[in-house]
C-alpha cells in the first residue's frame, strides 16, 4: 500500500505525525535502527519491538549481494526472511555506491562495480534497484540516487543532481509500473551544499507523485553549519503534507536540530557501530567502557537509564565482556544505544504532544558530540 | 549451604534425582552450559532460564585472570556480576592447568604458569583455586584435581592420582575452613583409565565428606570403549547417596551412555562452541549450517524442534547470517543446540519418571557422533 501520513501537532517547523504503512503505523520524528544484512547487528526483532523500534532500514546493495533477491523473494520478502512484521524501509544503493568510490564505474545508465564479496563484475541501474526492492517487498522504498561527495564544486553538484533526478523519474517509472507495489517510493533531493540547485532538485522532483521525500548528500563529511543551513533553505518549500527523511543523521544532538527543523524520519549506524566498539550514550555525551577506570565500577552505564542493560548489568561487568570479546558484550551495549536513541525520539513524539517541544530541544545537550566522558 | 541430594527413581544404574543448592534445586540428569567469562556465549541468564538450564559452569582459571576474584567479589560473587539468580558450579582450573602444557610448571606445591592474558607468572595452588571459588560464591565448587592425559602409564597415572589425592586433602581442608562457605565442594576421582588407580583415588578420597563426587580425567582423547569400561567400573563403588558429576562430556549421544551408567550431571562446550561454527545438532547427528545446500532451503534446522530459531528462521537464513559473520547467527545457532541438549535431559528425566529409560536410551542413536548430515 502508498503509505499515508497524517500531521497531529507542529512547533515551530517540528512535526509530530503518523505514516501507516502495509505493517503498521509509525510515530514520526521516528529513528530507524539500521539492518544492513537483514538483522540490526546483535538484536532479534522482538527485542527491537520491546525497545519500541518503529520501522528498520534495509539495505538494498548489501542484500542484493548477499544473499540475494531471489532467496529473501523466495521467504515472501525481507520481512518473512528477517522474521520482523513491522515496517521495514530499504535504501537504494546510491550511498554504497557512493562510498565505493575508485571501485565502480558510473554511466548515465548507472553503476558498474565489483563486489567486494567476490570480486565479480555487478551492475546497478535505477531499474536493478527497483526490482530488488520490489522483490525485498519494503514499505518504504527509495529511489536510486548519485549522492554528491563533499566538498563539490557547483557544476559538480549540478550535474549530479541533475542525474539524480534522470534517475529519480526512472526509479519512479519502474517502481509504479506495478499494478500493486508492497510500498511507496521517496524521491531523495539532492544539490549539495547549494541553495539553488537543493530548490531546483526539489522542483524538478515534484514533477512526479512521491509519498515522501528524502533529504540525502548530507552526512558526508559536511560542517555542522552547513548540514543545518541547507536543512533551513531547502525544508520550508517541501510538501507540508508529506514525510521528510534525513538519510543518514546522526548523532542524539543532530536528530534533535533536524527535528526542529521539519525532519520526520531519520537512520543512521551510530548507535549499533559504537555499541559494538565500547562506546556508550550516557547524557551529554558518550563513555568508553573500555576506559580502565570502569574495571571496578559498580554502577550502571546511565544510574537514569530503564534499559534491560542499566537495570541488571555494572559498568565492571560490561567491560570485561568487551575485554574478553564476548558476544553478549555487543548485545547489551545494543540495547543500551538503541534504547538512549528510540528514548530520544519518544521523548521528542512526547514533548511535540505536550506543546513543550521548543524548551526540550532548546536544553538538549549540543556541544559535546561523541565527546568521551 | 551444602547441596543435599535426593534419588527419586532409579532404572538400572541410573537415576532421577535432585539436588537443592542455596541457588535452587537442579533436577537431574542435568547438563551444565559452560559460561567460561561469566557469560554462557552468546546468550543472556534471561534466555538460559527459558531454555530450561538449572545450573550453570563458570571457569575459576579464566575469571581469576579476567577480571579477577576482587571485581567478582565486589559484586557479591558472580551471581551478581553475571545476573544469574540460580546455581553455578565453578571448576578448579585443574582441566585449563592441564591444556596450559608446556607453559606450565606443576610441582606438588601448585603450579606457576605464564597468564595466557599478559604473560604475568601466576600461581595456583589448591589453596588459590578454593579463595578464588570462595570469592565466586559458587553452589558447587570443585576441588583443585591433577588431570591425567590419555594416554599415560599405569606409574604416571598413579603418581598424577596421588598427587590429585592430596590436593583434594588441602582443597577440603581450606574450604571447609570457612565457618560458612557458600556451597559445597566436590572431590574428583582420577586414575586414568586403570581400574584399580579409579578405586583407590575414590577410596582415597572417602576419608573425607564431600557432598558430591565427580569423574575426571575423561573426555581427553580416550576411545568411547575406555570411557564406558572407566565409567563401568567405577560408579559403582561410588557413593549411591551423592550426586556424580562426569567433567567435559560430551555428545547427546555421550550423555545418554552416561547417565545409563549413574551419571547424574555432565556439562560440555560442544552444544555452544559448535552453534559458533555453524554445526547445528539434529536428530541422529549434525548439519553444518556453512554447506551451500543450504542457501535457499527454506525450511527450519529440524521440522521437530520447537526451539525460538525453529519457530521463526529458515536454513538459508541461518547461513546467510553466518556468511555474513552477523552475531545474531551465533545467537539463534547458541539457542538452538542448548534447546537440543536440554531438551535430552528434560526426555531423560521424564523417561526415569515414567519408568521408561531403559527403552528411550536403547533407542538414542549412537553412531552418528559428530556427523555432517
Amino acid at each position: 500500500m502508498q503509505p499515508r501520513f497524517e500531521v497531529l501537532a507542529r512547533s515551530g517547523a517540528a512535526r509530530l505525525a503518523r505514516l501507516a504503512t502495509a505493517h503498521g503505523s509509525i510515530e514520526t520524528p521516528a529513528f530507524m535502527p539500521v539492518g544492513t544484512y537483514g538483522t540490526v547487528k546483535a538484536m532479534t526483532p522482538e527485542e527491537l519491538e520491546e525497545l519500541g523500534a518503529q520501522v528498520i532500514l534495509g539495505n538494498t546493495f548489501h542484500l542484493m549481494l548477499r544473499p540475494g533477491p531471489d532467496i529473501i523473494a523466495a521467504h515472501g520478502g525481507l520481512h518473512g526472511f528477517m522474521h520482523w512484521r513491522r515496517p521495514i524501509l530499504t535504501d537504494s544503493g546510491g550511498f554504497q555506491i557512493f562510498s565505493l568510490k575508485s571501485l565502480r564505474k558510473m554511466t548515465e545508465e548507472g553503476v558498474q562495480f565489483r563486489s567486494p564479496i567476490d570480486g565479480a563484475l555487478t551492475r546497478l541501474t535505477p531499474e536493478d534497484s527497483m526490482e530488488v526492492q520490489l522483490a525485498l517487498r519494503s514499505d518504504i522504498a527509495m529511489a536510486l540516487d548519485d549522492c554528491t561527495p563533499f566538498p563539490a564544486s557547483e557544476p559538480e553538484a549540478r550535474a549530479s543532481m541533475e542525474r539524480s533526478v534522470r534517475w529519480a523519474a526512472r526509479s519512479h517509472a519502474r517502481y509504479y509500473q506495478r499494478p500493486d507495489p508492497p510500498g511507496g517510493l521517496f524521491g531523495i533531493v539532492q544539490g549539495g551544499t547549494y541553495r539553488a540547485l537543493r530548490l531546483a532538485s526539489l522542483e524538478a522532483l515534484l514533477q512526479l507523485e512521491w509519498p515522501g521525500l528524502a533529504v540525502g548528500g548530507l552526512a558526508v563529511g559536511e560542517p555542522e553549519e552547513e548540514r543545518l543551513r541547507v536543512l533551513e533553505e531547502l525544508v520550508p518549500h517541501m510538501p507540508a503534507e508529506r514525510p521528510r527523511y534525513l538519510m543518514g543523521v546522526g548523532f542524539p544532538e543532530d536528530i534533535v536540530q533536524a527535528v526542529s527543523r521539519g525532519i520526520d524520519m531519520c537512520d543512521c549506524v551510530i548507535p549499533t557501530r559504537h555499541a559494538r566498539n565500547g562506546h556508550l550514550f550516557v547524557p551529554g555525551g558518550v563513555i568508553n567502557i573500555r576506559n580502565s577506570a570502569y574495571a571496578s565500577d559498580l554502577g550502571p552505564i546511565d544510574v537514569g537509564c530503564a534499559c534491560y542493560t542499566c537495570r541488571h548489568y555494572t559498568r565492571a561487568y560490561l567491560r570485561h565482556l568487551d575485554r574478553c570479546n564476548e558476544i553478549l558484550g555487543c548485545r547489551l551495549n545494543t540495547i543500551h544505544n538503541l534504547h538512549f536513541y528510540l528514548e530520544l525520539m519518544r521523548a521528542l513524539r512526547g514533548s511535540l504532544a505536550a506543546g513543550t517541544f521548543e524548551a526540550f530541544a532548546a536544553a538538549y545537550p549540543r556541544s559535546r558530540k561523541g565527546a568521551v566522558a
